[in-house]
């Protein structure tokens, strides 16, 4: 490939020095973050060594001419260099008064992996001399070069870093020294030497001497050095663009090792553990930066400046706090003092724990730097996430034995002795116990020892098992489907085929439910309790004053709506009926009536059309409406605690979803019983098995479900019905303003809707005449089948809201079945970048959302009034947020402990919005 | 409820006679059919005499009314009847010249059900001697009062038919004869007497003897017989609006019992069951119409009345050829002759069988009759179905026993003597038996049998179970789901559940595909094949000359494909490769790759990263290999065979689609299996029930399929492409022009086809240059997916086509699992109309439909020359083709048997495209 000539025409070079930059602090994606920082300090008047930055252009151009550098580049920067020896009154290469450069990589993401900084480039052996006679330190001069070559060789020449540590030791011991500075200058003089002739030994040539030789080089391995194998990779895993290419910084050497009025050192404006405003940050008199990394010398903290170098400090002080109210941000700083005088090489903002970030954001508003929007849009909503969860301390995590990997399916840190029954869970905590619930997979009856357990672990089942689901739910860390262990229940123990690691019952075993990892022993954990986050507390109300969309919260309980409400929830946007079918005796009552569903249900219609019945009909529809009245009864006082606990907001009741067979036991293990028994199978077992078998279906997900359901057996939805409407009755003579918003889930056709809803506003009606009480209700329905969607036009006309169910309607765009995809080939879609996010958690714009914008559009030209909202998974989730929000939704539903991210991220998404109203 | 007072001013009446009518053959809406056939036949001069028709509103206004004639209808009436009496000169209850008519009901679609015709009506005591007077016959006069008082009794008054013939039966014991015809006109009045006795018995009041109160109580008969039980279910069945309403025709009575120049008669203008071009039907003399249905004497047939009466005839044969000519189709006439004048009492289109159907339209074409485009639209696409199947012998069918019904999964009728195995199938065809197999489900292991059987009979399964499919696939027909019979293999017995009749090996049995019916015995049947069809020929060879869609077929097998291109078809849309790979030999090779598929996969994924295998993963790498090689061998042999048989035409072929597991025993008969073996199971039945667990997939319809495996484990669809590349070389160096379009299932996003197009490409390729041969070969994708279709645009960047797989996009657009749905609430949706039809037989236009209108704009924004076409089973479906048609695709796809049907129902399409452009 040859180059084209119309690139010699490019700008390859911006300069700073004196003053003066060429470019400045938005020319991120051409001068890198570090360039762009260095203008932008330099342009502010702060003391910065000059120096120029070959542009991220000019790294993709050298790719693709074929690894040279493009036409015009050298003589560029040989010019570039022409200033900086005008500027610096030093020439490159001069033994007299030598020019000396560091040369930096410099993307516009910082990005470990790519080339370190190669200092004091521009030393030969003639430089050196000059260098010792300017300063007047033999010693200062002979460890600049050893240092040069030792770096420069690693760095540039590839030369394996532990061969020049071996020499390096070697000469240490002939000297029986163990400390560097205990070395003289001979002894760094013969270093230097040893390593020039281990270079010329590995690569066949003398260590150059030409200094444009040597800036030939490591620009060039600064360039090199953007496809090397660690920052390929981390770009993958962080999803940042190949082609970006990265930057090459140039700046003048200034000397910290120059005695005891020279130092180096790395600062951050506020404390970024805590958000404290107070310098935070360590220093070394008399060293290069290389020597604050390495860890050999303790360095001072950054507060002991203001005794040793109080000019210094000061200025270092206002410069940080000119430069933070210049970017608006906490800054993190690198800085080398020559002589007594400062220079800053360096300004980024700051990374910062949840706290930090919070504190920083409230108090930058308190002071007048940040507006409150610009504060919000500073903070991370998984700050505010962690926020809330229980965290390990960091030191001791990172000291833990991992002992397997499985799904981060619900987050927060986990800490107790395993046990491998729900029924020893609660004994074990009854006595004062913290435990861990380790099952192959959890089931419903698992529920009590899920409930008290700290943390849930299983073998089996993916993001929406039943353990993550209700995990998330209640708010409990779990890690889900760690397929590498295998769960004994027999011997109580577990093992995983991949580490080997083992434990049994009592041991203790640490969860990171963020992560899915699995760490052996108790890991130390730090809380947090939302009510004492004052900080984070008025930052969410900021949130409130700007955001649009509604928080609404998915809850089940009473207690779940009443803790959501304290975090701020504004309704109710997902009340599972079904979950309330689940506990203790009515999963009995439940599984009662299952059986004799299908018998009852045709005996019911055989008398509604004027027949009669015979004793076993009778019989089955007594049993069945014993069943259904106790149900009733139950429900009513589950909706009772939960419009109390939401008093005068709405809630949204989403009438039983699930196919019954959920509520059966396992087909598998009842033919494994009835097989085992043989001939000796009881009768009620082998009845079970058949009826179980005969509600099987292929794909339960596209089964008999949701209104389906309620349309082939209308007692489970007319019961449900009146338990709200008796439950709202109930609680409005109590002087309360029950809001029931009854949802009909699944609906894909508008006549599935009209016909349920024909059945349920009779039944609706009947309970308040006889009540004589009339409640606020209406009946809208889920979007979560395509053609819902597609047909919008047609179901709005019987629908008072919308509300999208993004985790069906993500399974049935993309044909996922979100229990199989996410252990399986969506690992590897992700991985492999086939699809760039997991759509389960990030709303796919593109396929579902086209769906989305489809239904909001003909649902409010039938219906301008339509309430929209969403209570998928997807409302917790920021990105998801923000498309609701551009959508134009009226509110977004999420789990009580996402409530406070949605807020924080619905502001976002209002500010993100305004602004480019604004463009 | 009211009349409004804007009603009166409605036309309710349309008179006819003279030669004049106020209706036309157009009005069908209001006149109802026979009215308006009425009018024309009146306005085109033939003799029919004069009357009018009351309108399909005054039936609806009667309702709205609260069932009374709505205001001005009596009125209209009674001056209605006013012009008859001048037409006819007779006068109503005019004892000296009475005017008799009968009512008959007539809605816009004929209907069982209705009100039956009553004749006489205006006879009274006096109006009789009247009569007797006129005609000189005096039995004549007596039995016109008997049947009048008889009919009217019964049909107006609602008295209970039975009655009267008891008291008719005593007259005619109390005289000791058997036949009316032998009693006189004493006896006659006897009975008359005796009716009217009855009548003031059963309603309180004398038989009414005003004529005007007579028309009343018809009219109003007529009405209320619109919401009849009968009617009413005829119309849910029929799918027929309940608000269409019906008409009533009041027409002046003329006798064909008026002695031996006297008669009446039904005839078509061609023999309706052959399509012969000659008057068919039959007549009575001396008669009046309801003599000829009671069947109490025996008919004429039509030809006799040339000899008979040849004046009658010759008009008779007249007016059949104008009105044929007139209607330009075949008609279906009723006539009376009274003393040898001919009058038209009715004419409509005759229905006719298939043959007959086809026939009439070849011929109608050569005569001049019709336009081949006007032949072609009255051809139902059903006939040119039932012309390719066996056909039960009709009589035989009507008396034969039914046992069961299931689903009908594949038309046609199979008679043979029941197996219970695939293997005593073959045995018993080997030895020359003729046999059905019967199943509780069949899967590939069945496959030997079924295709040696006439028919499959399956308690369990769906239209899509594999039962259903293999049967359309190989034309077999099939009885599915037929879940009232229990079948048991231990006795090699079944018994129905409903009926309660069994049936035991080597009985012979009856299947009707078409209606999902099984019958007890053997039912003759009637075969007929395509290439002695010359007229259905003729008559498909217009319709491709019409049609703009390019008809090919669904074909795995080179037999199948030349069977299709018979047909034919004009190039495979769809060969579904995993159908190879299910049997004899192939299976077993299959499921060893299987079993070592996803080692062999990471133990390659570990070398190509640069590691070594160790002893166990070369092993499996080597395991895997050989199986696959050995599938790439017998699929090119498959390959060649194909592209043989379609020599010159385009080849899709789809890679491997369904989840692997379906290749593996099934999951609950090797639980069952270990479970008893208990501690004996051996190692390998445990490993095999582990790795059909570890493959177990929630919802194995949204899982690991289609393109998805490919990208999990590549070998599958590498081989894939090899042997067809490697076949096409061999069929190409041959001589022939193999054209292969490969096509990637399951595209939800375009990296999916993009990143498998790219592994394939390169196998296409080296496969090309090894072979120094290049061949015709393009790549596409399925678009059955939602997603797929939403995002059409950005994937026709890497498809060269598109077929719509709008089997799996029906699931998924409307959350269906087929297997699930359609034995259970599928077929409640579509009785109680909750969906208008079934969305897996005609395309559900609103909401599949709307994702393939977005999908075909989408895709040819991007490309152009993107081809389209539609490969699911809608491609049979005459609706559906229509729809394709509409949406422009380029062709559509269906089984080999349904080739001639599409290519009608397509060509049916393009001529109502042409009319709406014309419109």
């Amino acid at each position: 490939m040859t180059q084209p000539a119309h690139r010699a025409a490019k700008r390859y070079i911006y300069r700073w020095g004196a003053g003066q930059a060429e470019g400045d602090g938005s020319m991120k994606d051409l001068l890198g973050g570090k360039g762009a920082g260095l203008a932008e300090m330099t342009k502010a008047g702060l003391p910065v060594p000059p120096g120029f930055t070959i542009t991220t252009e000019a790294c993709n151009d050298y790719f693709s001419a074929g690894e040279r550098m493009p036409d015009g580049l050298w003589e560029d920067i040989r010019a570039a260099v022409a200033v900086v020896e005008e500027q610096t009154g030093k020439r490159f290469g001069d033994p007299a008064n030598p020019l000396l450069v560091s040369v930096r990589s410099g993307a516009k993401f910082s990005m470990p992996g790519m080339m370190d900084t190669v200092l004091n480039l521009g030393l030969n052996e003639r430089t050196v001399a000059g260098l010792v006679a300017l300063t007047g330190n033999e010693r200062f001069g002979a460890d600049a070069w050893r240092r040069f070559v030792q770096m420069f060789g690693r760095i540039v020449l590839g030369v394996d870093g532990e061969r020049f540590e071996h020499a390096f030791e070697a000469v240490k011991e002939a000297r029986g020294v163990h400390q560097d500075t205990d070395l003289d200058a001979a002894a760094l003089r013969e270093a230097a030497a040893a390593f020039e002739a281990i270079v010329l030994a590995d690569t066949g040539k003398p260590f150059p001497q030409d200094p444009w030789e040597q800036l030939d080089l490591s620009v060039k391995a600064v360039f090199q050095s953007w496809f090397g194998k660690r920052a390929r990779d981390y770009r993958d895993y962080n999803k940042i663009a190949h082609d970006l290419g990265t930057a090459v910084n140039v700046v003048t050497m200034v000397f910290g090792n120059m005695g005891d009025d020279s130092g180096t050192g790395v600062a951050f404006t506020r404390d970024p553990n805590t958000g404290e405003h107070t310098l935070f940050g360590e220093y070394l008199t008399n060293a290069q930066g290389e020597d604050v990394v390495a860890g050999i010398r303790t360095p001072f903290p950054i507060a002991h400046m203001a005794e040793a170098m109080p000019a210094v400090y000061a200025e270092f002080k206002a410069i940080g706090e000119r430069l933070e109210r210049h970017y608006r941000d906490m800054q993190d700083l690198e800085f080398t003092i020559e002589r007594g005088k400062l220079y800053m090489l360096q300004t980024r903002s700051g990374k910062r724990t949840a706290l930090a970030a919070v504190k920083i954001a409230a108090d930058m508003v308190e002071e007048g730097i940040l507006t409150k929007g610009e504060a919000l849009a500073r903070i991370e909503p998984g700050h505010v996430d962690q926020l809330l969860r229980d965290q390990y301390d960091p030191a001791a995590r990172k000291g833990a034995t991992r002992i397997a990997k499985g799904l981060n399916a619900s987050p927060g840190a986990a800490v107790g002795r395993a046990v491998f029954s729900a029924d020893t869970a609660v004994e074990w905590v009854a006595r004062g116990e913290k435990v861990v619930l380790v099952r192959v997979e959890t089931s419903p009856d698992d529920f009590h020892g899920m409930a008290v357990a700290q943390g849930i672990l299983t073998a089996r089942g993916g993001a929406t098992s039943h353990a993550a689901v209700v995990a998330r739910q209640i708010g409990k860390p779990c890690v889900a489907g760690c397929a590498e262990l295998v769960v004994e229940y027999a011997t109580k123990s577990a093992r995983s085929t991949t580490t080997g690691a083992t434990f049994a019952e009592g041991d203790w075993i640490s969860l990171d439910g963020a992560t899915g990892e699995v760490f052996s022993g108790a890991i130390p954990t730090v809380s947090a309790r939302y009510e004492e986050q004052t900080e984070l507390q008025a930052v969410l109300r900021w949130a409130d004053e700007i955001r649009r969309l509604g928080i609404w919260t998915n809850a089940d309980k009473p207690e779940e709506a009443a803790l959501a409400r304290s975090y701020g929830a504004e309704g109710i946007g997902l009340c599972r009926t079904e979950h309330m079918f689940r506990e203790g005796e009515r999963l009995e009552i439940v599984r009662g009536a299952i059986l004799v569903a299908a018998a009852a249900t045709r005996a019911k219609a055989k008398l509604a059309a004027g027949g009669t019945l015979d004793a076993e009909e009778s019989a089955v529809v007594g049993r069945f409406d014993a069943a259904m009245g106790k149900l009733e009864v139950l429900q009513q006082g589950d909706f009772e605690g939960i419009f109390r606990a939401m008093d005068g907001l709405p809630v949204v009741v989403r009438l039983i979803d699930p196919p019954l067979h959920e509520f059966l036991p396992n087909l598998e293990e009842q033919l494994v019983r009835v097989t085992k028994a043989g001939d000796a199978a009881s009768a009620e077992d082998r009845e079970l098995l058949a009826t179980i078998r005969s509600m099987h279906e292929q794909n339960p997900m596209l089964g008999l479900r949701g209104c389906r359901l309620g349309l082939m057996i209308p007692d489970f939805v007319k019961i449900q019905t009146r338990a709200i409407l008796n439950a709202q009755i109930a609680v409005k003579k109590a002087g309360g303003n029950p809001i029931a918003k009854i949802m009909i889930p699944l609906v894909g056709h508008v006549n599935e809707l009209a016909a349920t809803r024909r059945l349920l506003e009779a039944e609706a009606q009947a309970v308040e005449a006889k009540a004589g009480v009339t409640v606020d209700y209406k009946f809208g329905t889920m979007i979560e089948v395509p053609r819902g969607a597609l047909t919008a036009d047609a179901i709005a006309s019987e629908a008072a809201f919308f509300s999208f169910g993004t985790n069906d309607l993500t399974q049935m765009t993309f044909g996922y079945s979100r229990d199989d995809a996410e252990g399986g080939f969506l690992l590897k879609y992700v991985e492999e970048k086939i699809l760039p996010v997991n759509p389960f958690q990030t709303l796919d714009r593109d396929g579902v959302g086209q769906l989305m914008r489809i239904a909001v559009a003909k649902g409010r030209a039938t219906r301008p009034d339509l309430e929209l909202g969403i209570c998928g998974e997807h409302g917790g989730d920021p990105e998801s947020i923000a498309f609701c929000h551009e959508l134009g939704l009226d509110y977004v539903s999420c789990s009580p402990f996402r409530v406070p991210v949605a807020r924080l991220a619905a502001a976002q998404a209002a500010l993100v919005g305004a602004a480019e109203r604004d463009k």
